[in-house]
């Protein structure tokens, strides 16, 4: 069993990820932490609780970040042309959700939990990396006690998908993911190169929602805004950005990978670039030197990654 | 015929691509202009000088600039591991060497003759892109009478060679790349993702040679150096970066290529990279837009363009 913490920000895609890491029988799903991101803290907040309450999803929520960790950077607004106004395709989500809010911070929670579990904990971020690198600043130590951080972030030989190099979860808190990749844990980075080639159809996820339950017709319905935004790039169908990161933790196998350090661009047109040094290329001394190797994936079988999200959402 | 005036800075792979440019039929060769970058540009205006000698070449030599356009740039020390301490590889070449050197700068030469040819002249830059930036700061007019721009330089969906992100002509003078790739003239960006893969083996230069003339065989001679360089990346061979260059003037229909505008990170870890926007794709409002579209080359028929390297070399 794979105990879980995921950190999020539904969003649309997150939701998938989200009813994917709960279904899927070997995984533990211990915690949610919330993150802004894809609509801002109260709402990504308000929607991990409906999405927990609507699925009876038994892991607490805790809330988390809400500007990036450099408070000198403007916030960029949110993508409500990608998730709606709500964040979640604009489907009808109450305004407030009453739930069990953890008390805890989600820094906090992350700390607590990894240090209850030496050795245990994935941490599979999908959002931007802002409560991770919160939880290092804080506690550090906890680097070596977290099992591996999957993240869904960056892009590394395609382009980007909010600037010609960078992706959005990276873009939108560049130092704290720079914290993130740089620190002595493992970290398995799922970027565009991956995911923007991992794509279910409309007409997919309406079959797979036809054969399943309420959940998957719940999900089914709140992407439907998002597949129209994806007509631009995909044919009638949407990219499963973070699915592709929880599909990982179970089935790894299913992804081409190299390794390397991996350093974040702060500042300048490149801003929120992710940029691996990989293993055994020689370059003059320089930025990525000295830091802890990580993988990156570059490769997929996107078809059986679809499949699997496919069966395990189907799982009642 | 394409008027071709070949900005340089010889270098090994120069050499070769020198020698491509004086021997093709459809080429040209109206000027060499030297810039620093693989040796200083008193090794390498000596090194064009000397070929020039030892090739009959009979176009004209106009000694370029020998440091960055913006002089606040440290100089980062020359490839000697690459190119040997004189930029030939090492074999013997004189301290100085008798020859015309045309009178005036590089860049001036470079204003002069596209003046005088409006429309027929074709740049192709293989160094840093020092010359070109200075020839369109001095007259921006002559944007619009050159024929095309081909330079060797920058990597877009591969990594660098001398950073994970940059690649050395580029890295060299980031500046002066920028205000070349942003200019409004025609530029097609030949990188690393064509280069790297354009590889000529010891033993096929060896055999060129031995059934070429003396000029061949110098070129065999001088590239062994930088051929023993290349243990590390290529099977006893050598990447031939400045002859894909030339290559595409006449051959362009070898090369598969995107179209967007390209943009240059001037400082920070991705100092020198190369950054192209690919036209029709959506980014929210940034650094790309209203820039001219540049032509960037992805991939190319190694075999085929060998082939024609080594048929022109043999046209004695």
């Amino acid at each position: 069993m794979h105990k879980v913490i995921y950190d999020t920000d539904p969003g649309v895609d997150d939701a998938m990820a989200l009813l994917f890491l709960h279904r899927h029988p070997d995984i533990d799903l211990i915690g949610i932490t919330t993150v802004f991101g894809n609509a801002s803290i109260e709402a990504t907040t308000r929607n991990a609780l409906f999405l927990k309450r609507e699925w009876n999803i038994p892991a607490p929520v805790a809330k988390g970040e809400g500007t990036t960790i450099d408070p000198s950077r403007k916030e960029i607004g949110w993508p409500t042309l990608v998730h709606g106004d709500n964040g979640l395709g604009n489907i009808d989500v109450p305004e407030t959700v009453d739930g069990q809010l953890d008390p805890r911070p989600a820094y906090r929670f992350i700390i607590d939990t990894v240090r209850a579990n030496p050795g245990e904990v994935t941490l599979v971020a999908v959002g931007r990396m802002t409560n991770l690198a919160l939880a290092l600043k804080e506690d550090p130590g906890i680097a070596k006690l977290v099992k591996a951080v999957v993240i869904m972030g960056g892009n590394f030989y395609v382009p980007g998908n909010v600037s010609p190099v960078a992706e959005a979860n990276i873009h939108g808190d560049p130092e704290a993911a720079d914290i993130v990749l740089t620190a002595p844990w493992k970290v398995v980075v799922i970027g565009l190169d991956v995911t923007a080639v991992t794509t279910m159809s409309r007409r997919y996820l309406a079959a797979t929602a036809a054969e399943g339950d309420s959940a998957v017709k719940l999900l089914n319905e709140l992407s439907q805004f998002y597949i129209d935004f994806y007509a631009h790039a995909v044919d009638d169908g949407m990219m499963v950005h973070d699915s592709c990161a929880c599909v990982y933790v179970v089935a790894p196998e299913l992804f081409s990978t190299i390794t390397g350090s991996v350093r974040v661009v702060c500042g300048g047109i490149a801003d929120g670039q992710t940029i691996v040094k990989p293993d055994g290329r020689r370059f003059p001394p320089g930025d990525w030197d000295g830091l802890p190797s990580q993988i990156v994936c570059t490769g997929v079988e996107s078809e059986k990654v679809i499949g699997l999200v496919r069966e395990t959402l189907l799982r009642a």
